[in-house]
């Protein structure tokens, strides 16, 4: 078909490492040359980028798709949400696996099933709720057999999800052994769970009850505790929805001794503050509950700053979107209001428009912190993450000098809101090419169930690179076992 | 009798607000008068403290005397032990009573018992090891009629004294509603675990491997752990044995943040470095184990500042003294070497060495971290820690000019090693009074089983000032319950 | 007269390390008992103070009274500055002398006479804004004859009475030899100058460039200089007004450290957020310029937090008062506002609201940082600073459940304007006695010029104990000089 | 001639972003293809790879080649001391201009003609060592048509090359309006100078009195206030030879926040610790002065680690090499000691001994940090740092399974002595082509003087994407010039 072949002409090529002019030539998927001046036939679909961004696709680390959780289920499935995606500019994402009843199979067989309407590619990590060796097991089997290469432990929602310190060293042990990535949901969820007490003790039933019942020094505890037990165990660690300065400030002090800690923000974090569930409405305040809570103005700067210098990497949303009926199963007890906000569509504008149109970062970051830092991570750059030779033409034509506007008027997600209602700002993503497809274009798309693949995930990503040696370093460092002899009288 | 009047003449009183020169007159127990050129009858006993300083006797907030621990019980009961104290220039002490199968009350039962035969003043924390009403109960009659005003948490030996997060929080808030300060042993017990399975896997079964499997990461952790806690319950939080940077510099960060954390460094940590259990001969090695185990080089130094500058505020010992025939329980496994050092007869003088001696605080700070500030924090101040009129009369005289030199060979503990084998240093307490009575003089003890009172502890100490205000201030800080309608279509 | 006998019944007597109910006698100028049910004569006053806190009079450790500056004076001289101080429960000041053309004697000499209408106590600081020998002979002058213990050196007003790092480590290595205290106002003058030209540049002439002009990042970075290089040279060091979390940062972790530095927030810092500058009204906003500027919310919490744990230590005001027509020198130029607030009488009462008032702090510590703490500082505790026999007869009678209210229209500052105005809160002065004269009762001043008296601060304070220890720890720590020996071939 | 085509075969081809199997063909000095089986002519050199890794030669942005400095000059010029670079795998390096009596011009002249003799391509940077009209206009020039983009700034060497704030302010604006970067040698020169002058009073001459004269915490405060500075004015920093953790965490700190600042650590502070300064031989302890020292242990692993997570960005040598008999100079006075260390052709070997054979990064990471990060930050990149189709045939051979040992023996610096002296290692450079050309081969140098080339450097480069967009920000977020009235009464 026409749309086999494309020509992308004239527009500045940006990866990660450096930014060109030059024309992209994609057949059958597959970026097959990057360089000025591609001379093609005319069975070829060309489009003109001159004073364009032509970038690598958005890959979003962080989602929740056809999620059934506190009682319902997200209303973007793999298809109207990856549709969302698309739009936005994202061309690949990773949602989390939940076990069936502690069944990692039974979940994953749940995910495959749930994923077959996908119109874009994608990926898996799967989350970790309970401890036998069962689980242990399938841990192996996720990984040797699934193309699965990282594993979730969540630090709150306690009574469900979360798991205590002896299960989370045991995880993050088969991790290393296993060469996956553990990631942290790092909240204190003792803590959480006293707090919620407190406010229905307060009389403080809304949304507001649900921040102030889990405080960024809950977060910052959780956090401190999952990096310094990674680092017991000196295995790699990924915290997911980094949303405070406290949280962060440990990653940074981490990563300043040497240890392997990504921190993902997401872009509610980095675009709002924590006044939204303040609002006297409550359909306006309950669309904000998320977990961890948008906190207060100043933890947004402080994320943007370290995000711009490294200390934090990539940029996920951790999409979960309930519309306003769901919400409202909490219009009594902020308890019950399902947890999620969106993002996945709206990633790359306002990832653009946070850190590039304000000066914290240059283009080349910006493909860094949202597509490939990502793929190199979890290991699938540069098939992944990249516009070179031989990877997946997974693209976007971004356009600088538009602009974008955000409203569930007319947003892609299937929810009747949207927590960047009215947020406008420069640049626009005019083209998205997935999969050698061009599926958005002239602001419409043109999605097909079904053509996503399931995109599997190697273990021992870089991350894991000299572990072995630091280990062995570190045993030849403990001066054991000493020889002894008993002292006589 | 001749001991019933003292006057102690011409020494620089110190106490922790000021030094003077003055005499001190002591009667029935009591000091009656501190000023100078005091004029006494015939039967008053006196001394010549001239060029001498006169203090407060020192108050030890963390002992362990007839403490049956891991199978066995320590040498130290509390006659000698306490005997030893004074030898010291140790006047009081408060020891921890254990839980029985839970119950507070009974442990409290079997602590009055084995106290009867005290010969210096003493009284009680007491270790919370369970959770439940009773245990909650128990706690409200301890503090209402038992005189105890502080519990300790242990956050490690998991499978024994070890408590989770949940319990934690409990205890804190019912410490809260009580008006008792909270304590923790501060090292993440799950973690211990796992490093202790490790080093047995690596094949080391020695003293070292206890060191080597509780790192100060750990204590760090469950250090941060705490105060976060602590915080999030806006109640006081004391540390025991804070032994490492780690733990140091969370509690340094929160006490800046305006936190009310008491941090207890003790003298084996002051005064030692880590290498003690890489000694080649058993008992040597055996006789450093203690939990959190004593750092390498460089905590201690650390240590010593945070000291000097009140960001730590007292000194214990943690005194829990096993002989060597108990250390060798662990001879082929170090899980099993009783953990414990000695340092009930040692504090004053080590302290005086390593704090005074070498210009790091003056006398006045000396009499505040081994006497006053205990005092203050237990809420028995002014009647112990200060030398003023109608303090109890525990009081030494203190030599600058002399110098000390422990060895096992001649110290008054049971024990048959000292961690501190071998070290001298300068001053030396030449007359201690306890109660009124000359216990300690010309290196001779005259100490008297039973003569040693119970210190009942009222709740409400100063760090509680101010609380129930700051709480008020966050109750309408919170901007909640927000009134709301609901929008309509 | 009848004053020269004063009984203070009933009250409850706090001091730093100590609050009982007692009454206190004062006669011919000195606390001669304090105790219960003390029997008097019917020559004596007696005032009741049932129910009420008998607290040493507070002792503002900076402040600027007839001080020539900016082209002008300060209109609060020594007798009407000073009667607005003993308003407000301040019984003793230290204010700062001024060198004149450098000379360190004229200085004094001009001050010696600005302060003989004194009614009550006061100390001097001498600021140094040269260097020579006969600078630094003039210093050990001021120390051994003047009674001068401390030394200020201002890292900003470049071109004025900015010094740079040569001589500023002139000055710690002389104030070292002499037992004087080093004090430094630190902002980087130069780089204050920078941003001074870039408002000019700007366009920015009105008060709020004054703060624009030099943000806290200066005061952190002048802080962190001032603490290295005194901790090069071994010498205590004060930071007058510490008004950003940037300073106050540097301090604790100094202290952290071991290093001996003392942080002197001022009670404008710590009543108020920065906005003032921005007022509309030009003689609103220009009220508010003092250096270093009063910092963004949040600056203020952070000071008070530190303060309440010991991080910073005690308060001043920097009460440098101008009216609004001197302030109006400035209309066209922000450089031209006299620097300088208000303070010396509002200290007392702004303190316990913020700081009891909110349950930060306790009686006792209230009356160590407005009172105790400063006069150990300074070297002249117990004489102030307590209320103990022997002590100097400046205290106050403080009713906590009163109130007060601050305004222009009724302080006794001469000037016309107040930068806490409207200010209302809990407590109240209602009695202050000045050495041994009750000043200040039913909301009326007694005020005698000349009655106040020349405090001499004596040299070698406590913050210098064990100085000489630690140097000559350092000096054998250095393993030097190295004997060695020439390699040959 | 045969060496203008070479084809590098079978092996692995390293890039910071990515490795891969490929073959690498060199033309003309160009490298023009990289991709697996390439064929050729007969007329092509081929060198088998296979098993080894294929490697843009490392660039060094600190040497001093033929500099004149303390007196003397240093022993390796353009040619030998870019051999010596050359046999230990480094193509590139960048050299520090000091101008002549202040004048730029001059100074650059004179290193055009230094470097006529090169035999690998350089850059300059230029120092700054005083402030004038005609400095500025040269800087000027410098950028516009010199092709230099960094200019470096002294804060220590009081007397000769040091500047003070003043100047630093005015040399970062100059450097922001021109786009180039702004670098400190950050000691604090007065300090510095005062250490010097204790240590000759304590009679202590030796090599050790160096390091005893300019302790860490004054290269902490200096680059504190350098960093401080640069904020101010809103410009990139880049700090060279990072030697101490107390710079290192200023560094993280400043990064954290958001800002721009590059830490160059350099060999001799990564490998060595500080003890060699003690060596009883006078030609030994000489031999490791260097300024800022070389620290204590500790430091070296510390600064490894920030290294590992990009805190610290790229390594540097600050080769300034001295024999034996110029070291001599200071025989009497460890000030006289020319300060300087070799690296330049141990940097290689060293960094990924330490570095990636301890398993603390992998090999892109090696690359970016000793190459790729170099050619960014003076944006010479992808000329430079990289191997791709059009990059200057700047490549090393490494073989991971060989080893090498460094000795003053067989180096190619015409130094007698070596810092490193007897160090081994695993891996060797075993090919170095430059500019096309094989250079080392078989342990042989083949090097030809004149044939290495400027290369000019231009300004704006990454670090400054975005600040004019952050300083507009900046200005919108002032809220002044205020719109003000006048209140009247
Ligand atoms: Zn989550
Ligand atoms: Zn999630
Ligand atoms: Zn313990
Ligand atoms: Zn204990
Ligand atoms: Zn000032
Ligand atoms: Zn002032
Ligand atoms: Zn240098
Ligand atoms: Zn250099």
């Amino acid at each position: 078909s026409s749309s086999s072949k494309i020509l992308i002409k004239g527009g500045t090529v940006v990866n990660a490492h450096g930014e060109e002019v030059a024309d992209v030539y994609v057949k059958d998927g597959i970026i097959v040359a990057v360089k000025p001046n591609i001379k093609v036939g005319d069975d070829v679909t060309v489009l003109d980028a001159t004073g364009k961004f032509v970038m690598p696709g958005g890959i979003d680390p962080h989602t929740h798709l056809s999620f059934e959780f506190m009682g319902t289920e997200t209303v973007d499935d793999f298809f109207n949400g990856q549709a969302a995606a698309l739009a936005g500019g994202t061309t690949m994402h990773i949602d989390f696996v939940i076990p069936i009843s502690g069944s990692l199979t039974a979940g994953f067989e749940a995910y495959e099933k749930k994923a077959k309407k996908s119109c874009m590619d994608y990926g898996f990590h799967m989350a970790i709720t309970k401890w036998d060796e069962v689980v242990s097991k399938e841990m192996e089997i996720m990984v040797k057999e699934k193309g699965i290469n990282s594993f979730k432990f969540f630090l709150a929602y306690k009574g469900a999800l979360m798991i205590n310190d002896e299960l989370l060293l045991e995880g993050f042990k088969k991790c290393k052994s296993l060469g996956a990535l553990a990631m942290v949901h790092a909240e204190n969820g003792d803590a959480v769970y006293e707090g919620q007490k407190r406010m229905i003790e307060l009389g403080i039933f809304g949304p507001e009850g649900h921040a102030l019942s889990r405080p960024s020094l809950l977060e910052g505890e959780a956090t401190a505790r999952a990096i310094r037990l990674a680092g017991f165990v000196n295995t790699p660690l990924y915290v997911v929805h980094v949303m405070s300065i406290d949280a962060m400030e440990e990653i940074a002090t981490a990563r300043r001794k040497g240890q392997r800690v990504i921190g993902e923000p997401v872009v509610s974090g980095l675009a709002l503050d924590g006044s939204g569930v303040w609002d006297p409405d409550f359909v306006t305040a309950a669309k904000f509950v998320m977990s961890p809570p948008i906190r207060a103005s100043g933890h947004d700067k402080a994320l943007q700053a370290a995000l711009s210098t490294g200390i934090l990497q990539l940029v996920g949303t951790d999409h979960c979107s309930f519309n306003s009926t769901q919400k409202a199963l909490g219009i009594d007890d902020f308890r019950n209001i399902p947890n999620g906000v969106n993002g996945i569509e709206e990633r790359m504008h306002l990832v653009w428009d946070i850190m590039v149109e304000s000066g914290q970062i240059s283009v080349t970051d910006y493909v860094r912190i949202t597509s490939t830092e990502c793929a190199r991570i979890f290991n699938i750059y540069p098939r992944k993450g990249a516009i070179l030779p031989g990877s997946d033409a997974d693209i976007i034509i971004f356009n600088p000098n538009s602009s974008f506007e955000i409203t569930a008027k007319s947003h892609h997600s299937r929810s009747d809101t949207n927590v960047f209602e009215g947020r406008r700002g420069k640049g626009k993503v005019e083209v998205t090419i997935a999969g050698g497809r061009i599926v958005w274009e002239n602001d419409e798309l043109k999605v097909v169930p079904g053509s996503g693949k399931y995109v599997e995930m190697p273990p021992f990503t870089y991350l894991f690179n000299g572990i072995d040696k630091a280990d062995a370093e570190y045993l030849s460092s403990l001066r054991a076992p000493v020889k002894r002899f008993k002292s006589t009288d």
